[in-house]
């Protein structure tokens, strides 16, 4: 830490600050009426909150074509650097930019303005002065102000900083304590890496609203206390002094706070009064403090009247398993394309391919593992059930499972041989990593963990096929492990160990992942999912929605979501994955109202409650409802990436601990027991 | 009402669909292959979201050069208009516009497209077709369509509008009553009066934020969830399931949600990080159901970090009463102005002046009666205390009070002739109206009830000398009453009276206000005034702050404000007036640390508590805060204002009624006990 800087005296100033400035813009006359003796608290006060000119320019704004000109700057003091006795440089900032000012201590202005070394950093102050060129050998062409310097003739003190700063912002070598940066944001915020990321945020902020509104979208601002309602994760409530009397006793009534404007975007398409709906929608929910996740974040929404299946409406030619886009909301996907194309040209000087590439959920689990693959590199998954005997076959059935491996080539993949190492420390127990030696080559499968103890048969797999197939050489590793051939959650087994050993690879410096980004649709995952205990809610059957109840299942499983192979719908869901992590996810929705009730009621089993609760949504698809889908983009993640920072906490103006507190307001907090009470609560016994 | 639509049957539809679209862009090889027998519910609903082809143009989009052309059209069905056996007319209407299609019945075609007339308005449909010149005659320049028709090849029923819809949003004749329209909200948005103020919410939200953008302000997004605080109006709680153990007990923990996001801009100035911050924010504020009120609503917030005087410095000509922008704030004015110039100049066409007119609040209470004054016509005040005798001056001093009065003249005020003589009946009893005849023109005041049962004084006045000052002729009414020399309240009873009369005038015809905007500044409001008990907090002495405790005295009163003088304290507050209506208000706020503790203890006498609260603020002042200020515009008023309607809930998409509850949604509602104990809450007993 810096040592504490020295508490300066306010009344110094005050007496000196009359005389240096009467600005050529200011009346002097009045003034001099007004500057009094400092005999009085107030008027000491007074002159702390004169009248002063309006500044001419802001920090970076001056350049050399600006020579000559007489100027009135604003901004934070930085350090002086002493260049010799009559002669010393200051930095004057604010959040546009940094100016260098010469102070000259020679003549009569030697005493007034040597009062400037007084002045603590990172108060701050006015200055009149006059621009002019620095001599050729210090110019500093890479910054906007670097051509100039500012020769400060009078100063004015604007507020000084106290001498006990808990931290010193512009000293970037000294970084406090997250905990005391928490405490004191608004000091934090003065660092330039905080408030670059702020900018940068508003500067997509705008990007994203310009692309939508070209496209004719509409902002259309929807509640933020809404309806408690039984749709996923848990939301925040918000108690009313409004009360219902219910047998005699008064009942509190409460709003609740959105996780998603979901309801409200759709009963606006619905409306038809909006086609084309957008919001940078804030969104809330209170889940157990995740890691990196916050409280309150703000999405892109956006939703479309009339989504279809696009110009190439789907046809025989497109098998199962291409990796095509078959379904509706084509031009949700235009829409999102465009904006981060335009977004990554604007911000990234990255030109991004025309339509980004597709890969249903089927060929990402089977593929990469995982429904948000990382494609920047490869160790590709295989499935090896249907190369082993019957035997095994029958006992993998019997046990719902698959198995599949990945291997280490040594030939091939040099960037993660040393990962590959290092893997065995950290590993899953459920995943398995054999070096595949002369010894083995032909027994690595059948005696491996995972078919001897896990399937607890031996000795009835032909390895020598299956090397060939694999194109296994001696000193590969092969990652094996089982799978459930019912989707289990976003990634198998293999999937992980994967991307840990990127993450190894990574770090042991082997691997450099590509500048480039990769974007990455996956679509047509299953509708609905087995319901688990962690879902409490809307999930009274044995399926429960893999995304929400609004999505609509691909036309070609209609059918089969009537005749209750509810295993097999797939959705017209769509993720938008970027590097592995997703960004963005929507879907095309149900729009005919008897549709959207048999899987209320019959695939979800609502209670007629929860039924009762989407009453409004099942009316409004009553009524002509178009075909709509829509999409919602994290809007904070987007910005972490580009800000290239892990944390969102780092692209968030005021942001919670993970815990959810928050340090600086000091909220969450308690509240009086008579306010509590106005809403018909008390603390609970 | 009308008549309840024919319930359609979706069965003779889905019957028919498939043969009128093979569209051009649809390989019809697929269709074939999944148009399977209606020999099963599911195959039924299969045929309901089939794929479609995706629409070429918007509703609104088709004009004269666009002719021949085959086009494929998605909106909603508005009713037939029967031209003859074989020819019909039907508008289809989205978001963007109506097109007319025409539906000739002969031919091939005769069977399926005469299926059209059997679909209820308000279905969503997808037609293919081709663009037609419509006759001569038959033309409409007013519609951007108007030139041509789509005559229909074939068409799609998306999804029906079922037959019992509880109102019929196509037919403006027939407006269901209110509360049917707020449960059905989604209807009620289909129409087009409605819609269309969505619409310019949404582009003047645009010409906002792109006006500021280009002014070098950042959208920041401050918290929702922030901290309960003592500054004003009730607050939403938000419980959180964050416990503190106190004394062995759990106690809740809430946030609490921001009635305006003041302190967080303040810091984010205070920061440095960010000089110039704005942001459309959302607030919130727990006030008893107010006509026309929003528990949440949108302003346009902005603060700016080194506001000035401006060019023009205070000098000594501006003499105290004169009204000009004598206070810090100018780069915000500015910046409101420009804001506003260029809004009124997009959506009304109508060039404002370079700068609003300034009134300080000490003349619009004078001459108007109020801070927000309607200078549209005239009716202005006189304090006539100081033409009367010694000794009603001395009552009324005794009283703290003045004498003011207003004149209807016969021969000027000819518009409020009529209003003046209809005032009786609904007058404020403390409000005097007096007609001047010849009998009492010597002594209508002396004998006025105001005079002799107000202040029990008689014939102390020479009403000749007031006659020629207030230029009375016989025949004029004057309007009589006292005032408080204390500010109470936004207007005097005259200033209401004023108003009345206008409001009469206004609706007998005579008196039309004129429709040039009339925006006006108030500004050097008294900083404190009398605390009333109607407000509970930060109130503890005998003064409370006018705006919020952070609004910065006047320079020229600074020494009062420590010496005690604080009636006499005017602060740096600037109101913005639209016809009488406030639309914004903001201030320069105090930078200087000392001075805002002055006020928070000695003025307002916070408790330590309180203090505490307001701690992260002061302490920020303390790390060299530049002088600042800001202002919020209040957006859902003034698209009220530019979208012509009395009714703020007309330019929300999804109000709440003046109860604070909403229709639609049907919140708030009951939690589950369950659910409240999660939070440390329970219903109290």
């Amino acid at each position: 830490m810096r040592p504490l800087l020295r508490l300066w005296s306010r009344r110094a100033f005050s007496q000196v600050r009359p005389k240096q400035f009467p600005s050529p813009r200011v009346n002097s006359r009045c003034y001099s009426q007004t500057v009094l003796p400092h005999d009085s608290f107030g008027n000491l006060h007074r002159s702390h909150c004169a009248p002063f000119a309006a500044p001419t320019h802001k920090c970076g704004a001056l350049c050399a074509s600006d020579t000559g000109t007489q100027v009135v700057l604003a901004g934070w003091l930085l350090p002086e650097r002493k260049i010799s006795k009559t002669m010393s440089f200051f930095p004057i900032r604010d959040s546009f930019g940094t100016t260098q000012l010469v102070v000259l201590r020679k003549g009569d202005a030697a005493a007034r303005l040597s009062a400037l070394s007084d002045i603590p950093v990172e108060s701050s102050i006015l200055i009149q002065g006059q621009v002019r060129l620095r001599p050729e050998k210090s110019r500093r062409p890479e910054s906007s102000t670097g051509d100039i310097e500012v020769e400060v003739q009078a100063f004015t003190l604007l507020n000084a900083a106290d001498g006990h700063m808990p931290f010193v912002p512009s000293d970037p070598h000294n970084l406090a304590n997250e905990d005391l940066r928490a405490r004191y944001r608004y000091l934090d915020l003065r660092r330039s890496a905080l408030s670059d990321n702020l900018r940068k945020r508003s500067q997509v902020a705008r990007l994203v609203r310009d692309t939508l509104y070209e496209q004719d979208f509409l902002e259309i601002e929807t509640p933020i206390l809404l309806k408690s309602s039984p749709e996923g994760a848990r939301e925040f409530l918000v108690p009313t002094r409004v009360t219902r009397h219910s047998d005699g006793a008064q009942e509190p009534q409460f709003y609740a706070l959105p996780q998603s404007p979901q309801q409200p975007k759709q009963l606006l398409i619905c409306s038809g009064g909006v086609d084309r709906y957008f919001q940078l929608a804030r969104c809330f929910r209170d889940e157990d403090g995740r890691k990196d996740r916050q409280p309150e974040f703000t999405q892109i929404d956006l939703e479309m009247a009339f989504v279809s299946w696009g110009g190439t409406a789907p046809d025989a030619s497109m098998c199962v398993g291409s990796d095509q886009w078959r379904i509706g909301g084509s031009e949700v996907r235009n829409v999102v394309e465009n904006i981060i194309r335009k977004v990554w040209r604007q911000m990234e000087d990255i030109n991004l391919e025309d339509s980004f590439r597709v890969m249903t959920y089927h060929n990402a689990m089977t593929r990469y593992g995982s429904d948000k693959p990382d494609i920047r590199f490869g160790l590709e998954l295989s499935d090896i059930s249907d190369r082993l005997s019957p035997r095994i076959s029958d006992v993998l059935n019997t046990l719902g499972q698959s198995i599949e491996c990945f291997v280490v080539r040594r030939s091939v993949d040099g960037s993660f041989v040393n990962a590959d190492q290092d893997y065995q420390h950290e590993s899953d127990p459920a995943v398995e990593r054999i070096l595949l030696t002369a010894d083995n080559a032909t027994t690595w499968l059948s005696k491996s963990r995972t078919v001897v103890l896990g399937l607890q048969v031996e000795g009835e797999v032909q390895e020598a096929d299956l090397n060939e197939v694999l194109n296994l050489n001696i000193g590969d590793s092969i990652y094996l492990a089982t799978r459930s051939l019912t989707p289990e959650g976003g990634s198998t087994k293999l999937g992980r160990a994967r991307l840990q050993l990127a993450e190894l690879a990574q770090r042991c410096g082997d691997y450099l992942p590509t500048e480039t980004p990769h974007f990455l649709w996956v679509t047509e995952f299953p509708l609905f999912t087995r319901a688990d205990q962690d879902k409490e809610f809307l999930a009274h059957g044995r399926w429960s929605s893999s995304h929400h109840p609004f999505t609509a299942p691909m036309w070609e499983d209609i059918e089969a979501l009537y005749n209750g192979d509810i295993a097999k719908v797939r959705g017209q869901h769509y993720d938008l994955v970027l590097n592995g992590v997703e960004i963005g996810g929507g879907s095309v929705r149900v729009h005919d109202p008897t549709m959207q009730e048999h899987i209320f009621a019959n695939i979800l089993q609502l209670t007629p409650p929860e039924m009762a609760s989407f009453g409004h949504l099942l009316d409004a698809l009553k009524y002509g409802a178009p075909p709509h889908g829509g999409i919602a983009l994290g809007f904070d993640r987007l910005m972490a990436i580009l800000c290239k920072t892990q944390s969102i906490r780092d692209v968030i103006a005021f942001p919670k601990t993970s815990a959810g507190t928050d340090l600086l307001f000091k909220s969450p907090a308690t509240v009086d027991q008579n306010v509590l009470h106005q809403y018909g609560i008390q603390p609970r016994r």
